[in-house]
């Protein structure tokens, strides 16, 4: 998918929500535990009450990889069933040497190999250039970089200073030199809202994956406000709030309210500060 | 396994080599091709051969994934396979928010969910604290944190300077707050063996995982002379060069060869440098 047709998805949805895909075996309703696979009818419900207020969706690969070969299985069903107008992020955070980093590509972009097919991964940074750019060889894939997270430990590294810069600002300016917005998106924890505005001085065009909104804590208004650009350039995350609404039977249809009661607010967002 | 076991292997088999299980379908010998599990039968005949001579074996698991459910049921058998007295080391340098690692955690070490059963997993640490912790909270089992790689994008960020430290130091440091070395191990890269001179300073005891000698062209003279403390304190892997050494029907044979002349040279080590 390319910049251009996820910006025309979110003015026609009038969202910029991605729903986390956080799928628990221990946290789904128990009536699911009787079908077959209860983690893709999980998911397909999920997917089937939130498509029309989701732009993108994020299997978090953690989920399915605990359940060894049968949770890839549940992640394959799901990817093939999300609607193709969805924007597809394998939130694995790999990252390893070129040759390896090859193949971490090969298991999220090539269905043949894999049975994958994600429009974008997300990367760890530390290991420097050669460990994203095998990414980047497979055309009209994304490479979404962790710049800033927003858990606890992000601080202990990301947040010392080289020079006069964060390690998180080194990492997005470094980055720049390796794809542009087109094809790089930039991790950033919602709950350092005040650091988007400093992020957007190095970054004004690229979009940014904010995962920390809604039971990570974040602020939604203040993130649209100091993160938004000209083509929207967000994509936040809930996983939680949504998918975890009701651990009845009702699960997904207060899964879709929930999702519609954040569509509606990113629209008027989407109107004050586009 | 404790430290202790570890270093007792050490001493018994006259050796700290690692083998990289970096199995990849399109490398193996072509006569496996027609086998039921073609990886598994590469990884058990290459175990079969090199347990005499290697006190770990290191599966990459990037290779597995990218062959999706059918490679997960691979590294499974593969693990189950080696023997009980050898080191496991799952590299997949994964690493994510507290709850997320605990995901992965389970995947790595709690048979019961995923199948596998490693002795240890290498982490990445851009995540920081929260995101290596709930590896730890399995009894017995090791995190080897990413410190210094041997790959040219390691360059990047983890020689940037924060003060007088480099950053790959400053991950050393910090790290030994939430672990002890029973608990942690260092990765760090052999082409670099002038830095571990460096790396010794801040970390006397821990033992590091070495990846780079062989196909990545680190001296195993220079590490051992550099690397090694009291209780031989390295695990020095080598993937490619034993595996693939040959690619007819001989391979294992060949490969036996080549682990035992590394062996004998980290004899040699062992007696000059312990």
């Amino acid at each position: 998918m390319t910049k251009q047709q996820l910006f025309e998805q979110i003015t026609k949805k009038n969202s910029y929500l991605c729903v986390g895909l956080d799928t628990d075996i221990k946290k789904i309703p128990s009536h699911l535990l009787k079908e077959k696979d209860p983690i893709f009818e999980f998911n397909r419900q999920i997917i089937d009450a939130t498509a029309e207020y989701a732009v993108a969706y994020k299997p978090n690969i953690a989920f399915y990889e605990a359940l060894g070969a049968k949770g890839w299985e549940s992640l394959q069903r799901t990817i093939e069933y999300i609607p193709q107008e969805c924007f597809t992020i394998a939130d694995a955070k790999r990252g390893d040497i070129g040759n390896t980093s090859g193949l971490y590509a090969r298991t999220f972009f090539d269905k043949s190999s894999s049975g994958l097919d994600f429009d974008s991964v997300t990367v760890a940074p530390y290991m420097g250039s050669d460990s994203v750019m095998p990414f980047l060889e497979f055309e009209g894939k994304w490479v979404i970089l962790l710049a800033l997270t927003s858990n606890a430990g992000g601080d202990d590294f990301q947040q010392l200073l080289i020079g006069h810069k964060h390690l998180f600002e080194q990492v997005i300016l470094t980055s720049q030199k390796w794809a542009d917005s087109e094809r790089m998106m930039y991790v950033v924890g919602a709950t350092k809202a005040d650091k988007l505005q400093k992020i957007r001085e190095v970054a004004p065009e690229h979009f940014l994956l904010v995962p920390g909104v809604g039971a990570q804590g974040g602020s939604l208004e203040e993130v649209s406000k100091y993160g938004m650009n000209k083509q929207c350039g967000l994509l936040v995350n809930s996983s939680r709030a949504i998918i975890y609404a009701s651990s009845g039977e009702d699960f997904a249809q207060v899964a879709a309210k929930e999702a519609q009661t954040i569509q509606q607010e990113m629209e008027k967002y989407l109107q004050m500060y586009l």
